[in-house]
């Protein structure tokens, strides 16, 4: 049960999808910011910016929001949900390109705080090929998963167990993106 | 110096300026969020929600935005810099009043981490008056600075040392709001 009365049944609307139904005002830029970050035209994959989104999630032991944006990695991976569990359990051996690897260091650092990004970090990122807007999206990624998993917990929200119940979500994610199927929407 | 080139002088546009300027993209919903929390019309008023921000803003000690909305906050209530200090000092002996101290232990909870809002703490702001709304966005503001912090010093922003930068943005922010003044947005 979630702390305040969202008006919904939360084992149909769970996680963040009852927030958003109950605050559409924050709700437009919150699915806007997802949608830009996580979706838009991009150097970067849709999957590989979802991974680094499930990545901080997992961090911060945020069970829908990791159970969400890995479905959604997954869904958008060649290597699907296995190469998902590998980045969880072990970074520095999952096998993820040097690129890609270096990014979700930053995504680390920045989810312990802000300032434990360091020069060197940047800099390794910076020597495996990423741009400055690739550095500037993995940090903004970092940091509003880092808002999303507060949100979703500090509300005290439903998470569903059965991870088939993300795999769902998943799909209409892939088809229809942020904002677009409000009672399905991600977090 | 930034760890990416934001294409502009510090100096001049420190803090979260510069990445707003850099990726307006990202920009327009992060202060569309900004807007709505911080200065919509609410049954809590600007200076309440913008002291929540500033608080968070000192427990994840991220000079700029701690810096800004302390400003911020201060051109908004009647008792100005003297009380936004005073919470920054002590919020137990503060003298706010019961319904905002208790939101700010809500806050304070959200920042170490979402899972940290305990139902007795809900139970105590819902009983010195404060609304479903008004938790709902204590936990979104101490969540979204969460972000907006993390973003700021996780991209090695330049932080003005000297107060008086942040009082002449707060004239500014009271008059225009978020978004709306690009070369002196908030963060």
């Amino acid at each position: 049960m979630a702390h305040i009365d969202l008006g919904v049944d939360e084992t149909e609307f769970p996680g963040i999808i009852g927030p958003m139904r109950y605050r559409p005002e924050t709700a437009k830029p919150l699915n806007e910011l997802a949608e830009v970050l996580l979706r838009a035209p991009h150097s970067m994959p849709p999957g590989e910016r979802e991974l680094i989104a499930a990545y901080v999630s997992g961090l911060n032991e945020c069970t829908f929001c990791c159970g969400s944006h890995s479905a959604f990695a997954a869904a958008q991976l060649d290597q699907g949900m296995t190469l998902v569990d590998q980045v969880h359990a072990d970074l520095d051996g999952a096998p993820v390109s040097p690129k890609l690897r270096s990014l979700l260091r930053i995504a680390g650092a920045v989810q312990s705080g802000g300032r434990n990004v360091t020069t060197a970090m940047v800099q390794d990122a910076r020597a495996e090929g990423a741009t400055d807007v690739e550095i500037h999206d993995t940090v903004l990624i970092a940091a509003a998963f880092c808002m999303f998993n507060r949100y979703v917990d500090g509300l005290g929200t439903l998470a569903p167990r059965d991870p088939d119940a993300y795999t769902q979500v998943a799909k209409q994610i892939v088809e229809f993106g942020y904002g677009q199927v409000p009672s399905r929407a991600a977090g």
